[in-house]
């Protein structure tokens, strides 16, 4: 067990635990593909870049946000995994809205790392362009408060919208702050093959967008995605029975908080990302200055800003400024969403955290192709469910 | 660690864990309460049986199949736990259909057994009234294959109608028999005061009854219901903090298999089941005829019937005669559904598995007033998941 988490967890012996393989879809608007055979693609490109078959599995983990809404079918753990070839073993659906996958991870993660499973599969998916996108807003909508903020006619762009505005009158961030966040992130798409959208665009664009909910515009929100994301976890000491580029999990970390915005104390902050951040690096022994690149949970451009200073990269209310100064981009002082993120990349929610987590593992293996980091040792992914009522953060790095 | 669970679980070191609240709201068609109200209800009953206030929760496990089906509400796990006054700690949704507060509470026990967590709260919640009859069938249905069975026309209750008329021409099983299940149920449902339907029926009442999907008549499906239920779990050695009747978890298995009838091999008995059972078994150093009195998965009469024989209670194929002659009667030799079951006590999917848990520990601590058994000190819980794709099965002793 490594020493630093002892901190977090004084009544375990856990063992140390590596990423041994990673598999993910193309994301995009896939018409042909339904959710199962996405979810049976990932699962089988990260089996194999494990290089282990499916009998090998011991326990399944799926992160899917609304699977029964989207496309009626319920039940999607034992439906996905004995199609992988998978079947017997524990095989468990997680729901937490976006957090969904990073919630499957962390469940995934405290079973190898408690000796309960030698090798067990996290698998996100999800599949939502099959709806109209009036349907997918509606669909979306059911991770808020449907009684409250819901009823009361919000969406999802309306709630961040709500959030962006308030962080601009606490912290003058600015509109530019949040079209610089939108750029990068398509800036780093265009080099990313599986992501959605591969386009790049100006300032002025972003800023001249059609309005969404003011202020955020098109290019302020994410993309309405299908894809899938998986990641095979084992001890690490047995990591090198699997690869040759093992990664370890030095922390991670769930948390919660309310799911209505009304009942937080302070929305321009989530402080269920303070918390899980706070554990994953005490788990980890680093500081926010130690992390070199990272994956940020940018279902809006306003998330990001905020991950960036919940995460204590920087102070708060400097997220927006530290972004527009190119500090997050490829060759910034801490690239952030070199994949795209959730802007570009695009979003299939129950896929997202699991999708980063693929991110990460690519970079710290140098294979991100065009996109890849100098600095790529150490990185951290942050998922975010709804509008923070659950956070899911990891740390990573070479092993 | 319990000497026997080296034999499921070599790789680690689990502490033993207890039972060490319960809590459960009335089962019924209770058209004035929602599913927040509901699950909040439950825990706040669970955690006054366990002496702790909510902030002492280290972690919330939520069981819930269909919340954004039945009522639109997503992202169900910090919505109830926030409501619960647990904030900040891993909030988890698990689904698994009708198994999946059974699931919910086999990763609780793996939090708290791996030293994970000291305080591990498992809540299992539906609202299912609140839908037409025909959409909840509708929704049921989202947890088989869809673009199989449910694309031919099929639901559950024809499903296992068919379960039923091969094990008929198997086994030689009768509809009495299945009559007979139907009967004994309801008989121990009027002796529960939170039953849904307290209503005592003869055997020719039920074989009379409306046909649902021929062999089995309203009287063979059990209830559309609204409720929830609660355990509290903890470290064995520190349970005397919290109860003063402690229920020890011998053993816990969560299992899966194929989620389509048409992929099994056999549809008169479900592998999970029987894999789920021989694990637990193994967990808790015992076999079937240690067992003193069980709550089984009786969604319908011919999965009571099953249950009874891939548990090992009997012979395949010997579930109809035993139940005819009485031996799961509350003065029988192994008294089955002494809370009268899913078809007597209700059945709202999501709450099962953890109802199952509080009737074992009711039993256990002597509470069970009118329907109190005389052997009560080992006993077994089985939790289905749709035709068999989820499965969980649980061994409580007296501590």
């Amino acid at each position: 067990m490594s020493k630093t988490w002892k901190r977090v967890y004084p009544n375990t012996s856990m063992r140390r635990v590596a990423v041994v393989g990673a598999g993910k879809t193309r994301f995009g608007a896939l018409a042909d593909r339904d959710l199962r055979s996405l979810a049976v693609e990932a699962a089988a490109k990260c089996l194999e870049n494990g290089h282990i078959p499916p009998s090998r599995v011991e326990a399944f983990y799926l992160g899917n946000f609304a699977g029964p809404s989207f496309v009626g079918q319920n039940h999607l753990a034992p439906y996905v995994a004995s199609a992988c070839g998978i079947a017997g073993v524990p095989a468990t659906r997680f729901e937490a809205a976006c957090a969904s996958s990073g919630s499957a991870f962390f469940h995934a993660f405290l079973g190898v790392a408690a000796g309960v499973y030698d090798v067990a599969l996290a698998v996100g998916v999800e599949k939502m362009t099959s709806q109209t996108t009036a349907r997918v807003a509606e669909i979306l909508a059911s991770a808020g408060d449907l009684g409250g903020e819901i009823k009361a006619g919000a969406t999802f762009p309306a709630l961040f919208a709500m959030i962006a505005r308030r962080h601009m009158h606490e912290y003058g961030t600015t509109r530019e702050h949040l079209a610089a966040v939108a750029v990068k992130n398509h800036a780093n798409g265009v080099r990313n093959p599986d992501a959605h959208m591969r386009k790049a665009i100006t300032i002025e664009q972003a800023l001249a967008a059609k309005p969404i909910a003011e202020p955020l515009t098109l290019y302020d929100c994410s993309l309405i995605s299908d894809g899938a994301a998986a990641v095979l976890l084992a001890p690490l000491e047995r990591a090198s029975e699997f690869t040759s580029a093992p990664v370890e999990i030095k922390g991670v970390a769930q948390t919660s908080d309310y799911v209505a915005l009304e009942e937080k104390e302070d929305i321009t902050t989530f402080r269920s990302v303070r918390m899980a951040a706070e554990k994953a690096y005490r788990m980890a022994g680093v500081s926010p200055s130690d992390i070199e690149f990272a994956e940020l949970h940018d279902c809006f451009t306003i998330a990001e800003i905020m991950a960036l200073e919940d995460l204590g990269f920087v102070k708060k209310g400097e997220g927006g400024p530290f972004s527009a100064a190119g500090c997050t981009a490829l060759d910034g002082r801490l690239p952030v969403n070199a994949s795209g993120g959730l802007k570009s990349k695009g979003h299939p929610v129950g896929a997202t955290g699991t999708a980063q987590i693929c991110d990460l593992v690519a970079q710290i293996r140098g294979e991100a192709g065009e996109r890849q980091l100098k600095r790529h040792s150490l990185g951290l992914a942050q998922n975010l469910g709804g509008s923070g009522a659950t956070s899911v953060v990891t740390i990573l790095s070479a092993a």
